[in-house]
């Protein structure tokens, strides 16, 4: 952990500095992966599986006996904390729904605007050391309320061909109905471009390791819509000395333990309280089974302290960080004044981890910066807005000579044509 | 032009094909340029304006007395014309405003999601034979309803130096307080990398040619967001024997004058119609002073008769026009069908010149089947959704054995501890 004091304003740049993403290498390693499941399609795809996931499988696409398998297998204390966090995730991103809009911009001019699902998504859900279930919740739950058509999975599984019980129950849940036992680079591929198993889908969706985020990137360029670009988890804390030092360095372990590249950072206006969660850090940690992985990332931790709790959110609006804690006086006036962030938790009783999982709102947010221009994942992320117009003969009247003379200037006659062609008509058809 | 009857809908994909664009060797000559501008900042921009524009710039930036000579310069109907265009997408892209959502998904858990303008925006213009000022009002517009507090325009200007007036005054009109004279990547690049002229902004809007296109590609992988891929335009039309085959011809023809590679289809489930559009078009276009543009470009134009309104809609949905066009009976409701397309034009007297200028809707839209996944432009593409969330006491006492339950289950000790060592404080408070 860094420890920096009253930093200038001019060394802000340097201070939230994120580690550079080598994307250029994993590229290199993505693209032919890309390249072999376009041209060969499933025949790739269990090639592929085997060399890097260590299995033939005998079928690609999970069938009903494993999910029914899966669904004894997970304890019902789980199955009723999915159950909660199932609850809060729809209620907020119902309430995201939105109503068709549909104005007259003009007499007779009528312009409308519907969203509209996007027909085929497809969800991307890493293995490896965590099953992430709840990311199934997070991308899984929208996508049903968008009403896209059709929802396809893509889960690495283990040596024996299996699926964590809990993934299955949680994909049976949200009713995905196909779900494939693909991992890594080569199952983005498979959703990008489709085979005779997979799909081809419209947008992929969901985490991945550097291999998987590269392929989303490649493929995101040849026209298959992505989320939006990864990095690194990164938490900031912004504490005064209203905050409880126990309850901010659990948030930040909770953060360092994602992996060894997570980014933690507490911004705070009290020398005391950031003393206090150093020193809570170095006494909690060694409880935690991740405690390599939480060393590691604590290593590029930053313990800031600024003159005031303006400069505190100053500094994380330069920041832009993917979760943001607020945990200081009058946390809902500071929270007014937060224009960079990707989730913001308020308060000493909301920790990150009620965000993760169950509260309601969505986990997947943007990374690295992104947060200037970009959102979390909410419903709108599985719809597209479609605008349309209709004109009467009257609404063409009042309208066409603006649009002729503005097709005028910018030398496109043709586009005055397209007008003048219809007005001459309704002149003369008034005549007769 | 090219007339295809009945196709089987197993050559549908051969049918809509795209031309390719070949990106890679684009890039090879966008990457060095935008190396320049990131290493030499102001010098390099001007270096490259005397290569490529041919100028050598004594100021980078427009002075208010360019922009006062403009105004002068600008005829009266013209300036009417845009003051009606500027009145109609103001209302339309201000009645997308969205209110801020906040539900209490558990008792004592509220979440909520805030609507917040991106900060620094960068518009790219395009100069060269059309000055597209009517793409200012496009994007300049929402990005001021939406509250933006930083807008940079830029866009080329001739070898004297000089910009377009309409530009100029159009610029002015929407408040953009900043334009630089610089067009190509290189201005891509000042906007991404930013330059002691020009600011660093966090995404860039605008149409332009390859290069430009190609460089918004490249820096979007750097971290500035973009507004979408890009390519030709396009248009389909959908008609039956209720339409009239010169509107249907003109429209055909606005949207081959674009450019040599724009796309024209027309699918329509009247033979007749079909062969009086021919005929119109081959009549027409011999007016048109970009015809040696519209010739080329309907080289690639395809007049497809299909058996029924319902295939002409389902083929429509595969293609995803940018631009879609519907002159047949019951437009609205075979409107209601429509899944995929940028943004739709209804009746025979609803051209699409009046969406490209005028009538409220923006004229941004995806292209090239981008459509399946992206939206046209709008009030949202200049802000992002940020959430929050609040839990009370009995809020986490309520939530937070979910969340422990679910951080176990992904194995994710800290992220359970977050809330535990709450718990737990909450309890042993309750007892004092």
């Amino acid at each position: 952990m860094k420890v920096i004091k009253y930093p200038d304003k001019k060394d802000w740049h340097e201070l939230i500095k994120r580690p550079a993403i080598d994307e250029k290498s994993i590229r290199k390693i993505v693209k032919p992966i890309l390249k072999k499941v376009q041209e060969k399609g499933d025949k790739a795809l269990r090639k592929l599986t085997y060399e890097y996931d260590h299995v033939e499988l005998d079928h690609i696409l999970v069938n009903p006996s494993e999910i029914e398998a899966a669904k004894k297998l997970v304890k019902s204390d789980l199955k009723n904390a999915i159950h909660q966090a199932y609850e809060n995730i729809e209620k907020f991103h119902t309430a995201q729904r939105q109503n068709t809009i549909e104005i007259e911009t003009t007499a007779g001019v009528i312009c409308k605007r519907k969203n509209v699902p996007i027909e085929k998504v497809g969800l991307y859900i890493p293995g490896g050391s965590a099953p992430l279930f709840s990311t199934i919740l997070m991308l899984g739950i929208p996508a049903r309320v968008a009403g896209c058509k059709q929802v396809i999975m893509c889960t690495p599984c283990n040596r024996s061909g299996e699926i964590v019980p809990a993934i299955l129950y949680t994909a049976d849940l949200v009713g995905i109905e196909m779900i494939a036992k693909i991992g890594g680079a080569q199952a983005i591929a498979a959703m990008a471009f489709g085979t005779k198993t997979i799909p081809k889908v419209d947008k992929i969706f969901g985490p991945g390791n550097q291999f998987v985020t590269a392929a989303k990137q490649v493929v995101s360029q040849r026209g298959t819509a992505i989320d939006m670009p990864a990095g690194p988890s990164e938490l900031a804390v912004i504490a005064d000395d209203t905050a409880v030092a126990e309850f901010v360095a659990a948030d930040l372990l909770s953060q360092a333990e994602h992996g060894a590249d997570s980014q933690v950072i507490l911004i705070t206006t009290s020398e005391k309280l950031l003393n206090k969660v150093r020193k809570e850090i170095n006494e909690q940690k060694t409880e935690l089974p991740r405690k390599h992985i939480v060393q590691k990332s604590l290593e590029n931790a930053r313990l800031i302290l600024v003159k005031n709790i303006e400069e505190a959110v100053q500094l994380s609006n330069f920041y832009a960080p993917e979760h943001l804690i607020i945990a200081a006086d009058n946390e809902e006036i500071l929270a007014e004044s937060i224009v960079n962030a990707g989730s913001v938790f308020l308060g000493n009783y909301t920790p990150e981890s009620a965000g993760d999982y169950a509260s309601g709102t969505n986990h997947t947010l943007p990374t690295y910066g992104y947060a200037r221009a970009y959102s979390g994942i909410s419903l709108d992320s599985f719809m597209k807005r479609i605008t349309f117009q209709k004109i009467s003969e009257a609404g063409l009247t009042n309208l066409g000579p603006s649009v002729m003379h503005m097709a005028t200037a910018e030398k496109l006659e043709a586009h005055k044509k397209a007008v003048s062609i219809r007005l001459k008509y309704i002149q003369e058809n008034e005549k007769t």
